[in-house]
């Protein structure tokens, strides 16, 4: 066996790439130990495939807003899925070589394994043992498939298969609407795909307030047909592969299951640390320094399932890795909460969700885009967007919405409510026009009107004892 | 002569009707004057038409990113020229309808004609005299155009007739890249009029910054011909007109002037207010209260050339109209500045231009997004974005950009820049992944590297005493 490491880090994605940026800033004695591909499950088979076939789905189905802006001859476009598909993975591919480019380490300090824990200072991988004063677990997730379903081969995908695809068949079954299975099912029908989406309930991308789910749900039904139903099994058929809910039966050639991850968490070895494992199988640990108990060990990414969000897991590597070099751990304010599935118009839940605020006196803003100005002339004219104030305070928890550039709009959300503005506050700042962000101007108007206090101008009064730099 | 109104509002455009909001709130006792079509320079000549050309415009350019989508087809799309320019009329009336319905008053609150002030009180208008308490003037501004063009007809044009072609020919000049020049010419040569611009030295859309300034020239350089020379003249031409600046000469078929707008201030009859004016012709007033010295005047929107914008149009009627009802006119905060333009990519000035910064100790965070993983994505890899912080206490002062989305970041920047963040606040938000914010982040970290205090995170640490509702 060999000296004592500094730090160990089981796990080289996006969790354990930001973790090591922060242990080699410090030391030269650490090693990361990886199983399976190297290169995250961001760049492989998550954010930035999904993004690039999204990005060419959203392309084609532009076509349809053509005629009426006077371009004529979007019935002669078509969709070369091979060539679609091709350049996913060559930027894909150029995406993942950058990440591994991020463990450009000694040969030394790396090792391509399975990590196994021996208790909170030793780690086993391919045989061989190691000891360290510190140990990062960031060993991610993985696809829920049944197994039984290994037996249908490619004609099941995943994620971890979908990108790989040359092309793919005429008609899709996708299962489940989390963030991932949203987004491709209308990626995919976008291309031309007949995709049938199967969900156990009314839900998809986060979203908790129903007229907000409403709005997306009648946008998303125009690109792909959603069953409700019994959770789908499969069964072989002649023509293809039946797909099962209840009464519901329906032949696909193929079928990607989105079911959700599961943290790998098998065989990892954490009932070797000597405290109680929760439900979930994890050690309880402190969320804002990341380590368990008074353990040297710490946990970052998606393996705690609590905000499986690649900035979430960044952070959370971050927050681990500065932690290792310090004898008493830091505690990190976390970010405000920011989820965004970019699914057409963009869903995103900001700060606090709708159904959080249950037990809270808040009020709600709205707007509905269908008639603003600037998403009309865009024809992007669909979506509803709420914010949530506090009652009392006017104080900013949270907004949820389905929008066009909901991306934007939600980061501008999260500005203010991170930086614990009030409604009024944020009606201060300039917005210009003609922009969307006129339509969350009216939205936090509607908000202002019903607080306690109100105020009968967005502009603030001047204070001429503390005149402002940009006055 | 009739009795002493409360209020007379001169001109009926994005000011004068932001004011009649106010002042009708107040008050029946108002009369509105207006001069010219009712409906508004936004949305009859401005704002309004011209992103409905530009959404068309840069709806068919993107044609030229579908071969490497894997979209197939693109060289079989046209533009429709009628069919594009009936759908900017169809939709801009109905925005025109909107902002007349905003004077829906009675029909002796209301009076088309040119009114001349007669004094502080007295307003005459289509030989009739008034009085009031208070009078707001609001009449705008109008394109600049040499008289001796008058004889050219539509073969000139302006933002005033332009909209109202059934069609346009195939060659154009654009005399001048100002925000509506540069809008125009990229929109016009996207939809595929061969454009020439003339300009008198390299300067389009209000950027400072000349390393922006260069990467969005390079871009607009892609779309249509830029001539840097002398003052351009035009002269008949048997095919057509010639354009003459220096040495060169160039025959087109059409020639838009946008060479900026001159305020309507003639006959106004300013001189019999009592007090000098100012150069440009205007008497001084106060920008936060928009009152002429002592009297009870009030000058709201474009005809005041700072700030020529429809926001600030609106704050400026807005405020005015809110300082007719009381005896000490209040001062409001002016919003922070933000200026775009909707070429493509958006060009922004947020906050403190580099210019305006020449003297101050501040550092640059530099974003190049021909690099930047959503940019690449989307086929939208181009762009420069600079931020300007202050060196000592990490105040962000302003940001100058040519960017994808730039409308969108320049609003996350304003919101920052409004609420008087440091670098360091504004990087602690969330920013999702993979989005263009992204490329803000870098540029914000770019800038946070050279303040003169640094720090190792970009997460603030857990204040105890003072937990966010958050967390």
């Amino acid at each position: 066996m060999s000296e004592t490491l500094d730090t160990i880090i089981i796990g080289a994605g996006s969790a354990g790439l930001s973790a090591l940026r922060e242990v080699r800033k410090r030391t030269d004695r650490f090693l990361i130990i990886n199983d399976g591909p190297w290169g995250t499950t961001c760049a492989r088979v998550g954010c930035m495939p999904s993004k690039l076939l999204i990005e060419a789905a959203n392309a084609f189905d532009h076509r349809k807003t053509f005629d009426t802006f006077g371009i004529r001859g979007a019935d002669q476009l078509s969709v070369d899925l091979p060539a679609v598909l091709s350049r996913v993975r060559m930027l894909r591919d150029g995406f993942v070589s950058g990440t591994i480019k991020d463990t450009e380490v000694d040969a030394t300090q790396q090792i391509s394994g399975r990590a196994q824990l021996l208790g909170p200072d030793r780690v086993t991988v391919n045989g061989k043992e190691f000891r360290a004063r510190h140990i990062i677990i960031a060993t991610g997730t993985r696809p829920r498939v049944d197994p039984a379903w290994t037996a249908f081969g490619d004609r099941v995908l995943t994620t971890d298969t979908l990108f790989e695809q040359t092309t793919l068949a005429p008609r899709m079954a996708v299962l489940g609407l989390g963030p991932v299975g949203v987004e491709m099912a209308q990626a995919l029908a976008r291309l031309g795909i007949t995709v049938t989406a199967f969900v156990t309930r009314k839900a998809t991308a986060g979203i908790s307030d129903p007229n907000v789910l409403n709005a997306l749900w009648t946008e998303l039904e125009k690109d792909f047909a959603i069953h409700i139903g019994e959770r789908a099994r499969l069964a072989a058929h002649k023509n293809g592969i039946e797909v099962v809910s209840g009464d519901k039966r329906l032949v696909v050639d193929q079928v990607l299951a989105a079911n959700g991850r599961v943290p790998n968490i098998e065989g990892l070895g954490l009932e070797t640390l000597g405290v109680p494992l929760e439900e979930h199988g994890l050690p309880p640990f402190d969320r804002n320094t990341r380590q368990i108990g008074d353990l040297p060990v710490f946990i970052a990414g998606d393996i705690d399932p609590d905000r499986a969000l690649l900035h979430e897991a960044s952070d959370e590597g971050h927050i681990a890795g500065m932690n290792t070099a310090i004898d008493e751990p830091q505690r990190f304010r976390r970010r405000t909460p920011l989820a965004i599935s970019f699914c057409h118009p963009n869903a995103a839940v900001v700060g606090k969700s709708c159904k959080s605020l249950a037990e809270q006196d808040f009020v709600t803003g709205a707007i509905d885009f269908s008639r603003q100005g600037r998403a009309r002339v865009a024809q992007e004219d669909a979506g509803l967007l709420h914010v949530y104030a506090d009652r009392a305070s006017g104080r900013l928890l949270g907004a949820e919405m389905c929008a066009p550039a909901g991306e934007h709009l939600a980061h501008l959300l999260a500005l203010a409510i991170h930086s614990e503005m009030t409604v009024q506050q944020m009606l201060g700042m300039p917005i210009y026009h003609p922009v969307l962000e006129e339509g969350l101007r009216t939205a936090l108007r509607r908000a202002a009107a019903q607080l306690n206090i109100k105020t009968d101008s967005d502009l603030a009064l001047c204070d001429l004892g503390n005149s402002s730099v940009l006055e």
